[in-house]
């Protein structure tokens, strides 16, 4: 037994063992011991936020990347301003272990009325919060530490869900035993039989179809399932189809790429190949209203085959427990090599293989993504804010290896700002690209200055176009309450940061932007384009989608 | 019947009549027919704050001035950014009516996996989080629209808390009748018997003291019981000592008045009064850590008459239903009359009387708050952020009719500047000044935006004294989590709003700012004033303060 290995020294151990590197957060009475320890721990980088909504949405833009994020709040007022992204990593499948630091176990067990709490001498109120946005959630004890953390940690990997570790103050410098087993060697594994009768059923299927379709989502990324998707379809020689909440987790220059489904306001291409295919291999898919139109998919679950984190589906029947990885390679093992389309056939339009000419126009939502689209590199992480950004992004053909980081279902305005810092803190190595309004940037703003101080360099498209944009194509066009106040954008950066950590741009033209493009090619500092775009231009996609909301909200 | 009258009229029908004239919040797909309804309704102006955390802590400044506030957000994503905020609105006793726009019923009872919800076709888990915050709840249909509303604002307005009222986005313009009788006609009223056998016991108690004390909290405030204080006050002579947090509940420059009780933090004077009392008429108080130095308070409730909103109690004994008013009116009306003390027995430096001389030396937290101090006038709200300023304010005399905010309890950094916006907005004929540090401010510094926009004119101190000092005097005095990015402050009004809406200064010494409170004094323009502060000093109250949570949480 070692004296000096702790509560605290044993989560952070495990943490760092599933990949974690940076724990964001914001400093607090009731975490500022644990604290010590995160900044003594080799291998854990402390990343201060500049409130604690703004750590959660950087730690959920860090695990999409990385695998895994952590975070850690003060009791109360600090996770309470958390919850909200928390509830986001949670409807997302992102796998983000929330810590909150807790008064002392006496001060809980005398019930008294310490500050950070309602006043009421219960300690529970949060927590049964943060039960309907958590995956698994304990309360740790110097007796259930190692149990605990280990049971919680395994539920977020397995579940790629966010989970609550509550953490008196008193407790993470008690001492406990280093754990002796790796965490994830207790993974959850496939049934044999389950697999074997999934594929006496599913195989003919496939084997069968005359028209079929592979259609995959986010949770193929999620799951490390690109590769074996990738052997899938080359396999098959199917072609392949993503929703936009999954976009580019198939390599969108790949030749049996036909581009992002969404429902009827996909291309008639698209649209046509899935819903009339005979059989739809649907991998980690989730059917949410922004990703199809408003529900309008005209496919059927008699079409679909679908493959779930652990379980395989074919209409009533179910067999688990099968892995994503395990399912997609049987069913790869079980099918004959076809040939590989020789021709690409999706729609000339889903290319960014033709140039882009910048002229010496005003700036439009139309021609703006193209020419953002001719800017991308191979292994590009690209961040689009919902709103037009992520309506305009979703048509934008990416490179091989990007990445592309949207919130469709929680749709939480301000969210991509603070997911950049994550994102580019996971792996540096990248380039970044953010795409974010001004009515969203205004919600997050100040976690730029984070940015700065760390002096990373991701590169900010900050569109603005005068108020809320996506707001006024659903409603209320010309509202005083769709306006906001116009800020002078393009100065924050020098107001938030040291003169040489950022550059700066305001672009009006196509020319403009071309010329600010150019110079942020290869930036060591992070660059800020101020995008100066008319209110009312909206990419073509949201302009259709913002409708169906409307309708669905009468 | 009028058919124009909707369940969206009628809320804001009862709003109004209860006070409210401005609603706060950020619009969304879910809310944005229904702000159609609060930019039409006569007397209700919109304000769009830049964040939802932000509409909660001004719609709570608001209230606390006000009486009452209204803030309106979104389902899921908006709700949850807000919930922080009500938190502290609901621990700190402060009526905040939250209204979510929610989905069509149609939707929810389809179970639809729409954006801003987890996609399990369940809409129930966000309401089930504001349980935990709020002191009633409900969900609108058009059936129960009018009884309903009724209930949950009868619930606001008695227990001084908020409520969570949920909107479905096609229930708010169902027609409804208006009301026939107004809101506040079922009041709580005494009980005629109860009132009666308290004061069989407590005048007694009260008549053969010797010693007695008036312990004065924030409840009066919230009750309107000021005026009946000060009649009690007057009538009995016995001293009066309020809590931090009740701050300005009893005119400080009231010769009676003899400090503001702090535990064994208070000074001789003010501990010995209290402590030793044989009879302390205790009345809207809450003991907490944060104003009580710790639980170093020593009494005991055998010596304490203790007057709650709706009760009063002498140790097992409790009377109800009284109210407040008819609790301080009716002991006050079965005294007699004593004399007046001729003269203070405070403290003299519990008072802004003698002179102070700004000298050419840097700023020091002891002499700003005094310097502070004396460009106080009669009627200013003081807004203090916990942390170096609420610690430092505290012992600041306040002058006749000034109003004092903080937030002790709940604690929540970042709370003040857009409780600044709310308090301002609740009464724009009264000087507001707010004293905030720089890690506060970075948490919620868009809100400056909002007051620019409406061009409101309060005076903001902002102490740089770069970083958390706050937790550093509780722990890690150098450490890395409690430093914060270095802004350049005194540029970002410029930023955030046009040139001719605010002046700013940044002052170093006690002639600069003196030269800049001479300036501010009748601005007509938001006075931004930089205040530059060495890190590690702190105010002597906070100092003692810091040592007792370090403790706590051993």
């Amino acid at each position: 037994m070692n004296n000096h290995y702790t509560v605290g020294t044993y989560l952070l151990h495990r943490l760092s063992e599933l990949g974690v590197r940076h724990m964001f957060g914001v400093p607090g009475d009731y975490n500022l011991t644990f604290l010590d320890d995160v900044i003594d721990f080799e291998g854990m980088e402390w990343i201060g936020n500049c409130n604690e909504l703004n750590a959660a949405y950087a730690a959920d833009g860090y695990a999409r990347i990385n695998g895994m994020a952590a975070l850690v709040t003060t009791f109360g007022v600090g996770e309470l301003s958390a919850i909200n992204g928390i509830a986001g990593s949670y409807a997302e499948k992102v796998p983000v272990v929330k810590i909150t630091g807790m008064p002392t176990t006496n001060v809980m067990n005398q019930n008294l009325y310490v500050h950070h709490t309602l006043g009421d001498g219960n300690f529970q109120h949060f927590g049964n919060m943060f039960q309907e946005v958590t995956a698994a959630q304990t309360m740790l004890t110097q007796e259930n530490a190692a149990q605990e953390i280990d049971r919680v940690l395994l539920a977020c990997w397995h579940e790629k869900r966010p989970v609550h570790i509550n953490l008196p103050i008193d407790v993470y410098n008690k001492p406990v035993n280093p754990p002796e087993h790796s965490l994830l060697e207790r993974g959850i594994s496939s049934n044999a039989t389950a697999l074997e009768q999934m594929l006496t059923t599913v195989i003919p299927t496939i084997k069968e179809a005359t028209s079929p379709v592979i259609l995959a989502d986010y949770e193929v990324y999620r799951y490390q399932a690109q590769e074996a998707l990738m052997l899938l379809a080359e396999k098959t020689g199917f072609p392949v189809a993503t929703l936009s909440m999954g976009k580019g987790v198939f390599n969108e220059t790949h030749p049996q790429f036909i581009g992002v489904y969404n429902g009827d306001l996909s291309s008639d291409y698209v649209k046509n190949m899935v819903d009339h295919a005979d059989c739809i291999l649907s991998i980690g898919v989730k059917l949410t209203d922004s990703i199809t139109g408003g529900f309008s998919h005209e496919f059927t679950e008699e079409q679909v085959i679908d493959i779930s984190p652990y379980s395989v589906s074919k209409k009533a029947l179910k067999w688990a427990p099968i892995t994503m990885l395990d399912a997609l390679g049987a069913i790869t093992d079980a099918l004959e090599q076809k040939p590989t389309p020789a021709t690409t056939a999706r729609l000339a339009a889903y290319s960014n293989e033709s140039s882009f000419t910048a002229t010496n126009t005003t700036l439009t939502q139309e021609r703006f993504f193209d020419q953002v689209s001719h800017f991308l590199q191979e292994g590009d992480v690209i961040l689009a804010e919902q709103g037009t950004s992520f309506f305009g992004a979703a048509t934008m053909p990416l490179p091989k290896g990007a990445t592309f980081i949207g919130q469709p279902l929680w749709g939480s305005i301000g969210y991509t700002l603070p997911a950049l810092l994550g994102s580019q803190l996971a792996d540096e190595s990248r380039r970044n690209l953010l795409l974010i309004g001004d009515g969203s940037f205004q919600l997050t703003a100040q976690e730029l200055s984070t940015m700065l101080r760390q002096r990373i360099a991701p590169i900010i498209f900050l569109i603005n176009n005068d108020g809320y944009t996506v707001e006024r194509a659903i409603h209320g066009e010309n509202q005083v309450y769709n306006d906001i106040q116009m800020w002078d954008y393009s100065k924050l950066p020098a107001v938030f940061g040291a003169a040489d950590a950022s550059v700066t741009y305001k672009v009006r033209t196509e020319e403009e932007l071309e010329a600010a493009l150019h110079s942020a090619q290869n930036s060591s500092q992070l660059v800020f384009i101020e995008v100066m775009m008319e209110k009312n231009d909206t990419p073509e996609l949201l302009t259709a989608l913002s409708k169906r909301f409307a309708n669905q909200n009468n």
